[in-house]
């Protein structure tokens, strides 16, 4: 299989230590640079340790970002960077003949508008909007064969819409009144100094924030509303909670038919699951749980995998649906690769397992 | 003011150590027994180090638990023992006439059937439900001055009743369709020996667990429907959270009149603020929280303070209610104390801060 | 008994807090201000929440730090400061008239040159050296009694000088060859906007820092050196432990006389619990542990305790002692408040029970 | 590369699921059976969720041990046993032609003398003491190449004997006097449910614990002895921290050669570099530490590294050495499939990076 040479720009936040582990040991990829403006002229090892150990780790070194050397270097580059800085080298690149993965929220959106409503200022390429393909790929798998700009999703996002998403195009549930509660280690907040991400403030800790109008709502509405045929609006309530990396999201659905402990609930729970095998039973990063398993996000940390479990309540009519995932692997980084697998046309699982 | 003796009967657990820690430094009362079958003989601070240098932890040891002897020694007796068991101490003790403070569920439900429904198994004293006060001294406090037996509330229970009762009975909030996400320390988990509970299944994890049926479901919609007048429903959904105390609990309720964010919602808001107000402005122990600040169980740890902030989301016509507490001492045995010094005439704070 | 007015200049970090809440909860002690230049303007309760439910916390407000204002409004100050910066606030303070307890390292010592070796700056107020006095109660009663300026130790220094200065004193250990190994939690680095304090940072880590030459140790070599009447030098070794509060020191000393597991080791452990007792056994602060037990720090955090336990090693012919304390309470602001309540004739407990 | 047939008895502990976790990824060793009598009969991924998306799990379910099938079935076989157990399968296992790694301390000592002293009951199988080898390939690869008996080091050890084992050898450091102050998270205690290992008990808790006498010291002072050519006998603290994984080590030695800040220090500093180089600078899976770096445990976490950092104290003439590793893998299980890789002759890094 013919290898390809990637970058990572903006390579020192949480989600570039994630990429950089996943590249560094891909069977296929060859990482060539990884860039920050703050590390330039630090070797990888320095910032972190951990690659010491790494044969490459003796060569690569952190530059500044430098689009020229950037599209010569390489063939694809993957972005984590904010949002609004993130488009400022995609376009660029994209125009140099780089494939680009983008790990910020500037292309996730179709719609400029709602763009500016959720991030507060005009999008900055709005005309690569249409170009661009949700990096979701259960959901995209042949739009990101073909695609040269990937619009990896946010974290929560994948956490919500990978349980959601079936049962919303099976007709399963209402659009209506969903509810997505979650809970999310602090790598999620980015590697920033800020009085409320120190340990002390965090350790012994639970706290929601974020409340009721979190930017992820934008990407998780507009595709919870293409899945559905029609607008949705859900309520979402993010919450910090005193672990390193993992989401666990916990989701309060409305089935469309009517069920109750005595009528109606066997056969919606065989419908429920068809459609959950259906979507999911041959997908290597979702994990239906069986029995009385519960999903846990120490079972999916530092994997690729997100386990989803759900229970009808037939006091409530509500069908609850709970996902695990690791918001570094599944909900950034790793997501990114497996984009990055599928239109580069290797196997899914390289180097995601 | 008349000092009582005061005994504790199960001290060994996580509520119990709180109960003694509250007891040992309380003005008025004075703690003359802690009873457990497997530390009996034990002193005090052998069990717990941490009391020690407290002057009473030299004459205090653990004994088996003795209705005779405590009968004689004491006023009030504290039970934080197992459901079921909590019942074959509180009617002996109650006949020898000892002021009863339980922190089981035995008593916490006027219905027997409820009961048995969730705790699987016949109730040990029915003939003592209509004579028990539900301990949640906000709505019970005329109740509590006069009772004999206290059955203080859970902690899941308190999280969500706190914010949610005053809202009901105002007719502010429709009784159906409440749902309530918790998550909770593992000291709710109680000190027993159990994998599940292990440091290291616990840390760096986050879980659901009891869905869709938890046992304080019971109590929490028996109250919700002396509030409301009418059969109340609610969906709820605890998780496990690596902190030691404290539960966040977030609430997702249906104003009773419609809202949006061009019409209504000033004017609910208000509503809602006047109601909180009139609620809790004068309570010690509720902490209405203002401008842009959300709950945090680090807060309220180690305090017998329940803080509650709400949120009106126009985009789906809902009301979010937060509320944070230690789950060992609001949710627990500071409530209980809360409830001994009301029904004893001392100052309600007493001891609590 | 009379009251005080008193003061904390720079209260918004973690030891700023501690003092805080005991402050405002002391029987004698008025507090009747706190300054912060970044918080000027904000009530109490914007920066600590936890505080809110204070009946004092409605009429505090940070303040701008002001030599003029504080000493007419107040008795004792006290100075939660960098070092350097609570020297420019002594000096005018004591020109004033107040009693300065000042939890900053500027007159810890009695040697400039020391002061300038370990700190890298000239003194810069070098004639108040003489008349400081080192807050360690337990050594230094008297001297408190009747000073103006107290230097309250540090959290390290506090865990190696109360084990180690009374078998010092008693020549039981060689003053030559002391080993101190510590592990701190987080908050002993103050509540700074760093990278390398952020939660992902510390959490699921431990790492040895400031080696060989961490500034602490000026401060526990001069009051060594007192003790045993002779210059010593010791190793010290600080770590970062994931917990928010709490010190456990592990010391290797020398017994001044030879012994084995044949010979002399039950008469040298009499001498060594003999010194221990006289020493502490009336300290209401020092525990000495007996038995099997060892220290935790989850037995301490929260009090003004200090944990003792040691351990003869005929293997070896060494000691082993063990302490463990709250590096924001015994080792920083409950001990400053202790010398406070002897300063001002108050017993010495009060408010840290 | 011939591909061999590897089992795991022991398998449902933490040093069990780390072997499974490696070995189901090993790209030379098919794993076919896993034991353990507790959970005889259930799925693989029922006892470890997260190894649910593995395809080798759908095969493997937990069975009893039963020597005769593993001797039929395997090659190769992991003992991950209590001490005592372990010998009794090694026994017959060995008889039937395995090769046995076994990851307890049976096989670890030459001195059946000793191990009764340390263990407390006579050595199940003192004949093959002479036959196994010590598993510490950066030590013995040679006779590790030859043996059928691997005794892999306990965690202790392992982070002790790398940073001293060279410096002794070479003569730079004083055989005595040796200090070893060791914290180790929780999951080095085993996956048993005990009240002194639940979350709520070692969470915001650090305490020593089996001094001065741990069982470790007799495998660390037996292979110290060996390098020096004459008995040693070290002073050995460890201490429990709260994080799931790892061990930091510091060390306190004694250069033989007399330095100080003005002399030797510098030439001294040289020799023990080009000791280390000489030692590690091929090894795979010891990493120096240059400049100001220092270990820390989160850098080591999830690899089969030992990070290893030094400092010369001209102050007090020690020499201070540093380590950090994974408890679980360098400490145990990756160790012992590192040894693995050498006797069956594959790359030692096989399945390791």
């Amino acid at each position: 299989m013919k290898s390809k040479n990637v970058a990572i720009v903006g390579a020192s936040g949480y989600s570039g230590e994630v990429l950089v582990q996943l590249l560094l040991n891909h069977p296929h990829a060859e990482l060539v640079a990884v860039t920050s403006r703050q590390n330039a002229g630090q070797p990888l090892a320095q910032v972190f340790p951990k690659f010491a150990s790494h044969p490459k780790s003796k060569t690569l070194r952190f530059t500044d970002p430098n689009v020229d050397v950037l599209s010569k270097q390489t063939d694809v580059v993957f972005l984590a960077l904010p949002h609004g800085v993130a488009a400022e080298f995609a376009v660029p690149l994209l125009a140099a003949g780089c494939v680009v993965i983008d790990l910020s929220a500037d292309f996730r959106l179709k719609s400029a508008e709602v763009y500016k409503e959720f991030y507060a200022h005009d999008h900055p390429a709005p005309e690569l909007l249409k170009k661009s393909v949700y990096g979701l790929p259960e959901f995209y798998r042949e739009e990101i064969k073909k695609s040269l700009l990937i619009a990896s999703p946010g974290c929560y996002p994948t956490s919500i819409l990978l349980p959601t998403l079936p049962l919303l195009k099976a007709g399963l549930i209402k659009p209506a009144g969903i509810i997505a509660d979650s809970m999310s280690g602090v790598s999620g907040a980015g590697r920033k100094a800020e009085l409320d991400y120190l340990f002390v403030e965090c350790n012994e800790s639970v706290r929601p924030y974020g409340v009721p109008k979190h930017r992820h709502l934008s990407e998780i509405e507009e595709q919870l509303s293409f899945a559905a045929g029609t607008p949705v609006t859900i309520q979402f309530t993010p919450h910090l909670i005193p672990v390193n990396r993992g989401i666990l999201t916990t989701l309060y659905l409305a089935p469309s038919e009517h069920f109750s402990a005595a009528a109606g609930a066997a056969k919606l729970a065989e419908k429920i699951s068809a459609c959950y095998q259906a979507a999911y039973a041959n997908e290597p990063f979702v994990r239906l749980l069986e029995g009385k398993a519960l999903p846990d996000t120490k079972n999916v940390v530092g994997t690729n995998v997100c386990e989803i479990a759900w229970r009808l309540d037939p006091r409530t009519g509500r069908l609850i649906v709970m996902s695990a995932e690791d918001n570094l692997v599944k909900g950034a980084s790793g997501q990114a690769v497996q984009s990055m697998n599928i239109l580069c046309g290797w196997p899914e699982t390289s180097g995601l397992v």
